[in-house]
């Protein structure tokens, strides 16, 4: 197929790179030369603006948040005229532009498309992403090709493309919730003087043996919270996707709430640009651990 | 080996008749006949009073909550003298009954530890449960072929036993974390129209596919919450023993003060007998969902 | 003084009015006629624009939301020139669009004051309103005759403009904090059988015998939501604004997480245009009350 | 009339004080000599044992928390025979223990009646308590002039005893939410660079201008948690007392939830024998307040 595409950053040049290995034909755009220029090496057709990409049979932008999108999107014009070329959103944007986009895109006569992604960079690389779809189910049909070349397996979730963006949300609101909890969990332990590191194996090979409680019950056992694998300030900023989805219809969320007061902690405490999971610090400043190894004897 | 046994539960019996297929001698007392009477058939001595299952070897001990070890291990006067029998705690026990019961016995000169396990009923029947053991390790070593006999693995946490019931603590409050996880990130997708059946067979299978989210997800899922795997009632408990524990050594868990007020709400509810993962519930009802469809079609 | 005044509301009208009482100039605005002609009545000169009214020595503007004063005032491009006419904001609105303002007007090189008030519609009639103000001091006091119009007060609170706004913010989370109180307060009472007029009389005439408690807790108590005083709705606006102050800054608020998904459950419970203190229904339905009074025997 | 007492500690010296005062024949009883050689000097008799103050119409017990109550009274057998001499019990204790007195005398055939009162030293001095008062009407008719001598109102909140002690909780609990409502406004003022003494003399003078706020807004504002007027782990206690009064009937406390966290924080830092506002010192510290040195100099 041909494909256009925007928003290079690690994962977005790792999924245009396998569109080009499956053998679609694939237009980038980037604001820095770099990005664009490995892709040319692929086989990739390097062009000078989001409009010079937006055409062919699909365009996937992959920007790396509202503000982006709304940049290069909305006030870059893609939507002025009516089209064929279908748009797939895999940018992991609030549900409110995504429904903006969706109604200015239906007023263009422009088929459009979400499709977020889940996976770490390994798994885009070796395309085993897992793809989250919504819209119509015809055009998810067509461009059905791209998404086997990036992902493992395509997950449609409603028909309405800001669906996607939910369950994205959702995911990243799980992700937080298990960092909390392990926190939590390893603070309480701590203070009995048992390590992290004895509780969180025990746990994570056996109830929570899943790669999200393993990754990130290893990342706060070693406390190698650097460099960053997602950065907190991000982690806070798709928190703030799941609160605001939950306002816009209502949906109270006790662990939200909770989050959001250990996000802003952690960021008062400098921690804005290493991995969320540092969020873990929060719970030990809180508790004051470690303590006094002289007064631990006396428990 | 030669060892007591009292608190014959499901669980209970269960691991008192793995003991039994391994070849060990034992000796059980059971308030109620039934239970009894059926290891009797499997070859257990059936003895009239803990007292008289309170020698030998070793003397597990696999009582309801704190008030049943109150009543039989407490009041019922077992540490009265010096013994050489090991008495091995495997109840989910407040930490500070724990810490009760490990002076008591220091005081009597008697040998102490504590050894709850996870698993579910299938794992303990399978013999393939987690045993999670402190206290003395020369006492631990002492009496490894009976935790052979019940689980697959013996995660050896400290030497102080309370840190064995800290640990099965933190599991559960995990578990009901997780549980509260998946029941929120359900009612924000459900308010989007997307079913919870599709958000968590997505998240289940990827970076969630551990026992703990598929079994509690395909639960809330399948609104399945009767018969009760683990009664809410219990559950709370159990929280209650987390949130204890916390206080005794000023550790803040948010997620733990959430929880509170969910369970709550739950047994307020009327939810006390059914299983706890049921506090998803309460997630539904805050959020008014599932909500008029006519009004659905707004959004 | 020579006056514009914009933002007729209920508040804006008296407000305006008050001015005029006083012997100020007032020139007013209103996209309804009515309020406008009400104070043509009261001597006031009606004109048909605000830029007409954006002149001589201040000029009020007492908008309801941030989106209002971002339509007449930052569209409505009233900042365009440089100017002497003192622009008084004294509607509540965030911080962000107060800092922004700010800017704005330091830009066109016109002076500009934030100005606040705290009272109820009794209080403005009587020209006894609380006025918090910020911004430059000389300003302030030039600008103090209209102050002491319509006020009994002027709280100087720093010289930055949106200074003022963090305090009525602050003031608005304290009252919806207040309420919370009451209602939990109230709720754990009546599961005891204690009536919430009982308890509400009591304290607020002794610890809490202030204007917020005796106000919101007769309110509660009679369960007189309507007509609102104040809508739920515009309460969690108004929450919501500390929330976002409070992120701004990281500055982790747990009351303020708490009354988030309260305001939610309330207004999905569709109490959006009641008074905000029927927040308190939250507590009571999440508590099941009142309960069956034959339950309430065992007790 | 003639009236027992026990609990001289400050306030129940005072109330026994104003017994004497009010012409009544006081006999106390007290563990420490001091307490009870200071009322001999105003005419008490002094007994050597509870027992011994346990006659004539009344028996006031003013102990300081329920192992207190539970040791002089539960264990020290008081309800040992029937009595026409009626238990005023004015401790602040738990409402489990006091259905468990109330059960306890009522199988005695012993009157028994709460009343805990509110009031700081000064208001209890000055014989103005307000006095709390639950159990049966004509008790609390037979024991008025003992209220009236020590109070300047008697709140009658129910026919069964332990309703006092849930109105005292709920008060308490009351007064909790109010410090932690002023710390988070205070923090969140202060983030903005409004020093607490403005924000705060400006809302305990206006919204909030009662005795709980103004007192608590003070020593908030002036940092001065030492000598404690309350101290801050009794304080706890307290708080303790409402999460526990919750639990039992399933009342949902979403600020009671928060202040656990905040109060087990402030006694994690060491805040424990100081007055119970520094929980206010939870809130600085979670947003990393005071920040730039040059500007915590203003505040």
């Amino acid at each position: 197929m041909k494909v256009g595409f925007v928003g290079l950053g690690g994962m977005g040049s790792t999924m245009a790179a396998n569109l080009l290995k499956a053998g679609h034909e694939v237009r980038v755009w980037s604001r820095r030369p770099e990005p664009a220029d490995r892709l040319r090496e692929l086989g990739a057709h390097v062009v000078d603006s989001p409009h010079a990409a937006f055409q062919g049979d699909a365009f996937v932008s992959m920007l790396s948040d509202d503000a982006a999108v709304r940049a290069v999107v909305v006030e870059g014009g893609l939507f002025a005229a009516k089209t064929d070329t279908i748009h797939i959103n895999s940018a992991t944007i609030s549900v409110a532009l995504a429904e903006e986009l969706t109604a200015l895109q239906e007023k263009a006569g422009a088929p459009y498309l979400a499709a977020p992604v889940f996976g770490r960079p390994q798994a885009a690389a070796a395309a085993k992403l897992h793809v989250v779809a919504a819209g119509d189910p015809a055009l998810i049909a067509k461009v059905q090709p791209l998404f086997d070349a990036i992902g493992q397996k395509t997950w449609i979730v409603g028909d309405r493309p800001s669906q996607a963006n939910v369950v994205k949300i959702c995911g990243n609101f799980m992700l937080a919730s298990a960092i909390e909890t392990l926190s939590e969990a390893s603070a309480l332990a701590n203070a009995y003087d048992i390590p992290t590191k004895i509780l969180l194996e025990l746990m994570t090979s056996t109830l929570f043996a899943s790669p999200a409680y393993q990754i990130y019950g290893k990342i706060i056992t070693d406390q190698s919270f650097e460099p960053a694998g997602f950065r907190l300030k991000l982690g806070f900023k798709d928190l703030h996707l799941a609160l605001a989805a939950s306002e816009a219809l209502n949906v109270p969320l006790p662990f939200g709430a909770a989050l959001r007061d250990v996000f802003l902690e952690a960021i008062a405490d400098g921690l804005e640009d290493v991995d969320w999971s540092a969020i873990s610090q929060v719970a030990q400043r809180r508790a004051h651990l470690p303590r006094d190894p002289e007064k631990r004897k006396q428990w």
